[in-house]
């Protein structure tokens, strides 16, 4: 069983995902300055859901791209991720609408949590089908960016009950964390490419 | 006529479909917990057509890669099955806004039931063109699952009557038959890819 | 230029007009069989806007698969084909809402037009590359489907003055002519086909 | 890291982009040809971020065809490409709600001037991976509307003060370059081709 259509069916859910966040920007209610100010905390929060969706295509296309093939056990880890992923938009519009109050707050950063598990979860069923020995765990390493984001995102889901914008500001940390560029990784990809290529 | 842009359009679809339906999800009225919980059942029917939805790409994944190629009939009969699951987002909304009312939980039901039908139709079409001693054939079977399903629905619109919530229980039991890995079609699947690499 | 990002973009332009419509469809406002039997039109009127893209889908297919290469015309020429399909989910939509009125039901069947000329301009412009001896002239030969179409909308328009249900009758009309498959051009896609694998 | 998962996700967000603003076209009130007519400006901003769109996919198109291969910068410098893009529908609803207000007018063409500029970013990440004598290098050359572009834009951010219109107009100018094909690039498009399948 080969990956492409599992790639080509990820690469949809996450475009779609990434572009119906749009529908959900209210317009601001007058063509003015002021109420185009007054929907800037809605442009931030889609602006931070859209580089979410964002890391994840991105990790998504790394770690595939070094699997080998996948199984029915693959197929739907990937399903679970794209589930949470999914529900991004949802998640997004209910702290945009309640100006970032307490519970929804909670509630975006647990479905942070979710996708945050699921894709390890994915990534340890395809390590498990490919061996410690392959390419992926290889590049995966000790993997210090999927075990501390969890821990941000708790810390965070802690420090809302303090204020929302602190957990906000967690949820921001953990983005920014994978924004940097992993040169490890994308240096096994590109070795494990030019192994296959010549 | 090669198969890949079948793939790609069936992709496409359960893709965008999978995926909009978390735009019928409404979010709570309040910032609460209790407004939260109040969605919940709203969640258990998205997650549901969701499973079903990855259930549907699973098994034509499958059953596309063990066909060879396709024909005029194949292609409408691809798009009469993607017509039926592009209705589940329009049956679970409206099952989810009445409450789980019978006629809702019925025309849900009676959903699940027209795409399982064109989902045997399009399967006869492809075994048609490939022959009773074709891979797709073989590693179908007897094919308990697809001929149990049916009636299964069927019976869940009988209770329906009873009480609707026992019509979702038929329903999520379906979901589960498909989810329990099929190892003998996976077999067939794996063995059909090696004879042709090797 | 290959052509199979033109494939891919028009796959994903298609499934994602067929599959918006339905999020246009209202649910029926009480859970019961009158409600649902009142959003009936509606689904009609889904169901032919879902044939005509299929048959779109379908015709588009052939049509690219006997073409050789693309240039920067065709792409536009292709562009405007998929303009004139991405207003179905409009068009349809005021038709319904009108409750099939005269004014709705004439720019239904003049979008219906645009893109039944859209289509030609582009299969001219395929032609026009690949040569009048070329696979895809032999193929379509007198195009006798393309060339009645578009006579069919235009008595269409002139019914819908008579009684707008004449002119949604004459657009059926039209989805039944392309619905039965048409023997010819498939023989020579077959045949094309073999003819470049051995 | 091959380019392929790039096209594909790009094609994805593209495709859905100039397909989704359809949602947003309002269906005339009254089925009567005045109340068209009221909605046709609605459909002249549709028809301008359409051709917008198509404008971006067809460059983008040619330059990815162009460029080897692809890394980290590259896959986040097309995601801020993607973003800009994606409001598009967003900034096209508020100008158009706003019956073309200065402001909706202004943030509309900010919006693409954003994107001119995210696809200037995008085009100098490929050029520095491939290098000043690479295919994409050449093609491009002096690329005297991609530097002319922006210069428009700017002038129409400034013309908006005297009138809106005027501003519209000059967005209108820019896509006019854009449509009249480049026949430099699609020739070295071409030759690149060539030289690579034989």
């Amino acid at each position: 069983m080969n990956k492409n259509r599992l790639e080509a069916f990820s690469d949809g859910v996450l475009a779609i995902v990434i572009t119906i966040m749009v529908l959900e920007l209210r317009v601001p209610a007058e063509p003015s300055w002021h109420a185009l100010l007054s929907v800037f905390p809605t442009f931030l929060s889609y602006l931070l859901s859209f580089v979410y969706v964002g890391i994840y295509w991105n990790n998504h296309h790394h770690m595939i791209h070094l699997a080998d093939r996948v199984n029915g056990r693959i197929l739907w880890a990937n399903l679970h991720l794209l589930f949470w992923i999914s529900l991004f938009p949802f998640s997004t519009r209910w702290m945009d609408e309640s100006g970032f109050a307490e519970v929804p707050v909670l509630a975006y950063g647990f479905n942070l949590l979710c996708a945050a598990v699921a894709y390890y979860v994915l990534q340890q069923s395809l390590i498990r089908r490919q061996g410690r020995q392959g390419a992926l765990a290889q590049a995966i390493g000790r993997d210090w960016k999927g075990k501390t984001s969890p821990l941000i995102y708790v810390a965070g889901l802690g420090l809302c009950f303090l204020h929302p914008l602190l957990a906000v500001a967690a949820y921001t940390v953990v983005a920014m964390i994978w924004l940097v560029p992993d040169r490890r990784v994308e240096h096994f990809v590109t070795r494990a490419h030019e192994d296959r290529s010549g």
